[in-house]
């Protein structure tokens, strides 16, 4: 298959970048990143989460961060809705696309929120009726696609069968997320060949990490595979919960080094992107872990 | 193209990994990373450089590691010959492969030894026949295959024109290395297939660096042209002289997780590459820039 000549790039660093920071990353810093991203192009941003301060301290300051920035007109502003008081607060901040999040293992899904894979997803209908209800998008994440932590291997058919609930529930677009960037290119073409047996390529997206050094090499499967949507984090901000001191979420910065390569259109402003990273990476006292990021800010120091 | 079953990786950390290091490395320490290197399975180490030491310092013990380590049998170990007073210490040094090399760009042959591409070339001539008579095995390298830190594009052609002066004199192996790390797979692509128009892809070697973040994504590709020898460091031992603080040589560790992914054999006993990238990352006090070989160490200490 002809590889897409465009792509969607969803910048998900505030959120899923963000989300496992130690020390709280103050409000008008996070407003700063997302309005940085919307501004170099990115049409999609995953802005914050509308999750219990309880579980995710870092979140805590979603509406603020919402009521905060600047909305840019045609950017896609997403927030991740774990129930319907998450949902209710995200209609209420204006989000242009909710999230609703399950795994393709059963472990995980056990595990994580003590209940099986199918169950999960049924909590959502009223998240995802409530959406369709409010004309909000709605987006599907699939954790655990490519592997689990718990227990390893994760069935392919377990994941076509995640899509469907999530095509039922009426989702517009759904996440085939490596979570523990366990993938190889081989097994990212399985997956992304079932899946897209049964869902329009169009609303499927790869959301990869670079924990194994596999992510480019998967993305570049998954666009062979028609896959048009990836979700990516600039500097690679997000880290592995799974393995400490491991890379998480594979960097912007690479990917857009990818596609421009590639001849692949992103409406992405690479030199700002590079700019962002390097500032986040600042601010957060820490090396980015984008290798183009670091190559172009060595070179430019040169 | 189905990719190959099988793949030869040349582990090249002893040389290229170490050679721009600042501190010495002891000589027993290069002796025993050699060792340890072709017990776990390389069928081809790079052993050291027989350069002068006024250019290349760390390598100023060539003799001395040849002589030290232990002679695995079937095992290549390669050196790196200059000039003919390089290959003659090589030859009494025992070593199975001389390695001679050249540019695909005109600006870096010109800026590193102030001569064309052609003339470097036509000057490894007495040590390619000497190798012959000798019976030693002769590879040659082809830097900024994919890009130079001076002129930037290199034309396709010129790869092919370097690769055809190879074969004239006789080469049994031939690299392509992006030697800056900027290619991305489409221009692989490219690259491969116009060479392996002039030359059996058995003998055609990819030797990529991961400055950009590219290199699982380009050896992906070449391996779709049927390339099936690929160049790895340790640890991602090497750095990159055009950019300070950037990545180098791709992990070997990150290249085995790919390959093991997609089914294809290496031979090579995974587990202890993964000890011996964090062993040299401890001896060289610094993070390995190996993806995969810190996240299964810190599974490890998990």
């Amino acid at each position: 298959m002809p590889v897409p000549t465009h792509v969607k790039i969803v910048e998900v660093s505030p959120r899923d970048g963000l989300q496992n920071e130690k020390g709280f990353v103050p409000t008008d810093v996070k407003i700063e990143l997302v309005n940085r991203l919307a501004a170099a192009g990115f049409p999609n941003v995953e802005a914050t989460s509308f999750v219990s301060p309880k579980w995710v301290p870092q979140m805590a300051d979603a509406a603020q961060v919402m009521a905060g920035i600047e909305r840019r007109p045609g950017t896609i502003y997403s927030v991740l809705t774990p129930n319907m008081k998450g949902f209710e607060a995200a209609l209420a901040a204006g989000a242009d696309e909710v999230v609703i999040f399950g795994a393709a293992s059963e472990a995980f899904s056990q595990k994580n929120i003590n209940c099986s894979i199918a169950e999960s997803i049924a909590r959502f209908e009223p998240v995802a009726q409530a959406a369709k209800a409010a004309g909000v998008r709605l987006r599907g994440s699939i954790s655990c696609a490519l592997g689990c932590p718990y227990q390893g291997e994760v069935p392919v058919e377990a994941v076509v069968d995640v899509v469907k609930r999530y095509l039922a529930l009426g989702c517009d677009e759904i996440d085939v997320a490596d979570t523990i960037g366990v993938g190889t290119p081989k097994r990212v073409r399985q997956v992304m060949d079932a899946v897209t047996a049964v869902a329009d390529p169009a609303r499927i997206s790869g959301h990869f990490h670079d924990t194994y050094g596999q992510a480019l090499a998967n993305i570049t499967a998954a666009l062979e595979c028609g896959i048009a949507i990836f979700h990516t984090s600039v500097a690679g901000l997000g880290g592995c919960p799974y393995a400490k001191g491991a890379t998480g979420n594979v960097a912007t910065e690479d990917v857009l080094y990818l596609l421009r390569g590639m001849d692949i259109d992103t409406g992405v402003d690479f030199d700002a992107v590079v700019d962002i990273g390097q500032w986040m990476s600042r601010h957060l006292q820490r090396q980015s872990s984008s290798r183009a990021g670091n190559a172009i800010a060595a070179k430019r120091a040169a």
